[in-house]
């Protein structure tokens, strides 16, 4: 039972390096988080066969010295991936590689299309074929129905009939192609390394590998990149507005990237400074959850003189095959990763500050432990408004009535969470802080807004 | 380096029964011997989703108690896999599960299309995109293109466009289909559980599960299986020959099958009987090269009184990783499998019986290896006819220059081989051994007649 | 080429419960930061044969629901291990279990003896064969040569012999054992289950199994628990003095963990306070080298006025098998695990706090990487005195040369680490804060007073 | 449950070559039939550490190209070990390495001692820990407890208090030693290589590593091997009698390999013949249970003029993990090993020859596997006595009341099986064949006579 957001991928390719595999296999490990479950490159000269590998579980698992040293040639993509989904999940690990009439073409996508459900029909009746229930090979399948000339009009012309989010790369061997939906839902970075280009979805990639930040990848911008270097066509029409995911903001990158126009850290401290802005809660210390509530809870702490603690300690070891007691100890729960500091705790008010209250559970058994370790009051903070809404749009989140906020009134919470007081950040705090609005942002976890429509009883999310 | 002929697959399917996969599992470990590099299965309850597994290496390392269990339901079908590639040998493993306009799909399939190269650029012109160089997929992509209304119409259709040899299983997840080319050039067996119907590529599974034998599947023949027990439909017009291929008689099929009207074990030793009857040299014992050559050597014994006797000795714990020492000692080759018993052989004339000579190197080594334990003669001979071309039929052999017997001499066979005589079985030998003729059995590997023509030049065999 | 002081060893002990080995798999993995390159636990009934299961890599790695399951019986013991010698990781994994001639022992050891080379000659010479490196063999080696009759006199006689560091748990597979060294060098707690009794070498690891902190184990003290409870027997008389290691404090203890009379997270912090108080540097920011300068960092900052921000941000996804380009990127060295937050630093005075610098090369990349993000100046403070001596006690350090401490002034150290100025504690501070002096505490690695004499040259450290 | 004799260990020794530790491999690969539940090797270059390499399952599975290469020196020793203990396989895998006071010993066994209980508890007193219940360790404690000046004055004091079957070979890192129990109960055998020396616990080994076969170790001598040759020395004085297991010719060890003074073909085809003078069955076929059955079998049909024949088919791909089905199927027990052909077997009188019938469960279900092929009689023969008996000596057998020709007549047995007749080898017959009688061979299992006397009560069988 997963209680939290999940994004659902990374996506890497670098184009003229001789290490290009070995890039993309710095590039996965930098955004480790965007996806834990499985990890793929494949690789090739400029001309020549795809060499691919992909498996189940982190980066460091997937690949040894030997697997990545067969990845050969000075193309290569790569992905990472999250799923919730427990089966088949080395079928649905990418990158996609195909032959068709075209020629070869491998395919790592981030995002969600929200009208897979209704194309992948349309191919099934034209006689597509489909192994996975995957949106990128509803994007290859595409490809290869397409009739246009040039590849370039082929992607022109699939990618206005498929809405949703989505940040792409992509090769035919020759060029390595990078395209970002109209809406700019999901990030992709442009970045330049001593020898060759490279595109990511965050920019700490950038810093692992040394390669230096170009710029991102604008919403409907294709960028093509070969041996002459990189050429920005317009693949799509754009509108006025924006959609950026605000919750990269909030949870999901890493504080050390800079996406959508600003550093990940200062909107997440911003988010803080504003939540304390919004509150007057006297209390003797502000704590939080370890790791992304550190952030916006220094922010907090700056900006109400609460001093911070770290008054919660994380087990950085969790694996994914913790055994907990048959009996006598139960609902172990939150109590694997974090642990309380005593003399931090003990006799005082505590605000406890977290980015999100998903299903409720998890806040529950942090406030437990927190009076269990003598606190005098628990305050519970947020550093985002309410999440009221699943996503479509690349994020794996719980079904809309298991989304506490959803269908519960902020004391129903507070007394179901066992806070003293609880209080979230206001919609206008959090679209301040990330300098932008709601013609910037998607914001639909938290509004319902969805700036792409959708049927939504019959998508298809993986 | 290969010195042999590799059969590619072998195939089964069982409807009906509550452990629809074990007796998969059965099947697929009893004829492992077709196909040792990857194995697969995939199950469901009738109308409902398929789970699959499928992984590299033996049966019984493939599958273990938990993923056996995992493999519900009364329906399930299965692959065992022999490749030369070396690559992508998982996404290439079978059976191939698709979703596609009619709904759901599973095949397995043992055999080779000989025009499957000329079908994929046509399917590709459609739109169609291929994840593995697999006949399998084009069949599965012939299918979903189709326009017949009934499933039957569109397999009519769909196999009347297919040349080569298939013995192919599938499921719609409703019915269990069998299915044999016109020639019947590979074999598929139709049998009777307790409970439920089974299709195997070899009798000898159906001994394993405890199944009884109904019938060999007719060339041309489908053979639909559902809750009312099997139909026998008309799949395609046949000739009035067919071509079974010879070569499972003389090596692939295990002897204690039954197939294309004989047992295995009552042919090969007919051939070793002609041997003899076709040769007069006076020698003192007769030995066969384990284990393939052991029933035809028996053959030659008895016709011949020249008495037989376990010569070589085969060390069966041979892996898959073999190191051999870097430099004191050379040129393992066969010596990691077999090993001469000295007091047989020493000062002894010594015919040494094999089922065929591919490349000449192994026959070299072992040639070696019984002259130093002190034979005074070694003469070879095989039970079959010079192996003079490749096979396009779903088997895995040399090209055409690498067979020794190509385009050399019987005599240059045998001073390479360093044999004091060489003989082969003669053609007619062989075929009147197998109760039958060219117009029954495919030979083209010993002379070159392929029954279902093809462009060699593009026919692509993976 | 390790730039770091590691501890070696974590144990566990529980007497009395049902799932005795699955609370000595949480303690484990609680302070799985003791060590990470084995793990195991042994099991028994009440007088019968120990069952026990050891392996290489985490926690989580070497156990599964399975061995764990296996691991039957109301008294367990556990171990985790730290080593620096590649080699015989296994052979050396604890706990050790034998039989000798009063029945059985299963023992696990967290520190290190510095006579232990002297005894093993001995015990050679008595015809001991030794098949590792441990100490903890030469321990069972001593209690099997032991005559006293009873087995607390045997344990006070071999102990009498033994000079060093040690915090022991032990099992006859009646009671359970738990013993500390008379200066107390190395933490052990004691604590009490709902059902049964536990020994673990951090408070932690109560929190995690809800077990409640009794108290610690004393110096020279022998816990004996068996049905009754728990029995306190002076094993050794005691000096005036303790030993207790200063650098748990400092850097190996959870700051969430209560040990030598006093909270990590508190000590840790008034390091950081102190530290301030002795410094007057300006500067815009402070960060920590996380996550162990965090807590010291807080207190600096809180102390100084200075801003505290999350500077550097650490990658938590490290595994074993991080591959490193082969050309064209060189010498990532920390690079994996710290990646700047650009906006906290660009521009700043900025002050970084770590715990130690060892061998100078990671200060040194960790600069560098603050300054490429374009910080205006860079001030490293250390939370500790500088370490100039290696540990002898359990801690595995560099040598003596290795340390560049050791041979080399600030301004030398300054100018490697090209930081522009350069503080650590003083002695005084960091003995204020651990509020104890010399009489209390082993500051070896920082002064060379070694509190327990040995013979450098020929002390086993394995 | 065993239904069969199991050998447990094959040992191997290489002196004075570069590739040591690959021979060593060659080796246990040859006579990996000797033990396949764990491998080891040993190895150094003289005067220096041992590197060791120890795990479970086959020797191809146990050793990649990695771990050999590791294991450098011209000095190895190795182990393939077959234990029925399912527990603590690793911990009891040879060759033990110790330190002891006379420096370095690496050791592996084939055998067991019978007073080892005995030697254990004395040891014991004398303070020595046990970590193993192997004999192994009892002899390494025992020479290191041995005060005798020169290291051959310890051997021969210590193998003298030693009572049982053993073939050792032994390394201190400077020589090699390889020694033989004066009755010679276990084979041992020197080979010479282009460089180096060797020795073996069978001659197929020479085979494969290209070694010249020099002799067998004598029963009671002490062969030491190092850079001037190999010396001699009479370790124990040796009775008139030899007691060579004749079980080794039955079954243990393979056709090709020269033990005793005999090829072990000769030896198990004059026991097919001897088997055949002693029978007057008329039948229309003798078929043997493979592979163990072949060479008897040949030599009763050459003998008796009854047509050999292969009736039943054993698949060589039965892994360790093979998964029965859980409710229709029932019973597989040998029938994933064997299939009968029936065309073979349908109408005929069969003769099926076996090396043993041990519980009897097999020979049942061989017999109901023939008889449903429609055998018209059945008729059991046993190349061998019937095994009343268990081993002491170094082979793993049932006890003596799960022995069914212990405690049951003939005829009783004959009804158990089911066979029409039933008949075994001749006491006489069988020495006969082997070409000696008692004062040469141990055939305790046969007749109860043990030459090595020992309280059965307490001896230690691992």
């Amino acid at each position: 039972m997963i209680d939290g957001f999940h994004d659902e991928c990374g996506v890497a390719a670098v184009y003229g390096n001789s290490e290009a595999s070995n890039h993309v296999y710095l590039s996965l490990y930098a955004f480790q988080h965007r996806g834990q479950e499985s990890a793929g490159i494949a690789s090739c000269f400029p001309g020549e066969r795809f060499t691919s590998h992909r498996g189940r579980g982190l980066v460091s698992e997937v690949f040894d010295e030997k697997k990545l040293s067969e990845l050969k040639g000075s193309i290569a993509i790569g992905h990472n991936r999250y799923s919730t989904s427990g089966k088949a999940i080395l079928e649905n690990a990418q990158p996609f590689s195909i032959e068709y009439a075209r020629g070869r073409l491998s395919l790592a996508h981030n995002g969600n299309l929200v009208n897979s459900h209704h194309l992948r029909r349309e191919l099934e009746q034209k006689g597509a074929i489909f192994r996975t229930t995957n949106d990128s090979e509803v994007l290859l399948h595409l490809i290869a129905h397409n009739r246009h000339d040039t590849f370039i009009d082929v992607l022109k012309s699939v990618f206005s009939r498929v809405r949703g989010a989505y940040s792409i790369v992509m090769t035919d061997s020759e060029r390595v192609y990078g395209m970002r939906d109209p809406l700019g839902i999901r990030p992709l970075i442009l970045g330049e390394l001593e020898e060759g280009l490279v595109l990511v979805s965050e920019s700490c990639a950038l810093d692992l590998m040394g390669a230096s930040f170009v710029r991102e990848v604008n919403p409907g911008e294709l960028i093509v990149i070969d041996g002459k270097g990189y050429e920005s066509i317009e693949l799509l029409p754009v509108p006025g507005n924006t959609a950026h995911c605000i919750f990269e903001f909030i949870y999901f990158a890493r504080p050390d990237s800079y996406q959508f126009g600003s550093y990940v850290h200062d909107v997440r401290k911003e988010l803080g400074r504003t939540l304390a802005r919004e509150d007057s809660t006297e209390a003797d210390v502000v704590i939080p959850v370890p790791d992304s509530g550190i952030v916006p809870t220094l922010g907090y702490s700056q900006e109400s003189g609460v001093p911070f603690e770290m008054g919660l300690i994380r087990n950085h070891y969790v694996g994914r095959t913790f055994i907990e007691p048959r009996q006598s100890i139960r609902h172990f729960g939150v109590k694997i990763k974090l642990n309380p500091v005593r003399s931090i705790i003990e006799g005082k008010r505590v605000i406890v500050i977290d980015d999100s209250i998903v299903r409720g559970t998890t806040s529950r058994k942090i406030i437990k432990m927190i009076r269990d370790c003598g606190a005098k009051e628990v305050h519970m903070r947020i550093a985002a408004p309410p999440t009221i809404c699943p996503c479509f749009y690349g994020v794996d989140t719980p079904t809309r009535t298991e989304l506490i906020a959803h269908n519960h009134t902020l004391d129903q919470i507070r007394t179901y969470i066992t806070a003293d007081t609880l209080q979230y950040l206001s919609h206008e705090g959090m679209f301040a802080s990330a300098k932008g609005g709601k013609e910037m942002f998607c914001s639909a976890c938290f509004d319902g807004d969805y700036p792409v429509p959708f049927d939504e009883h019959c998508h298809m999310q993986d």
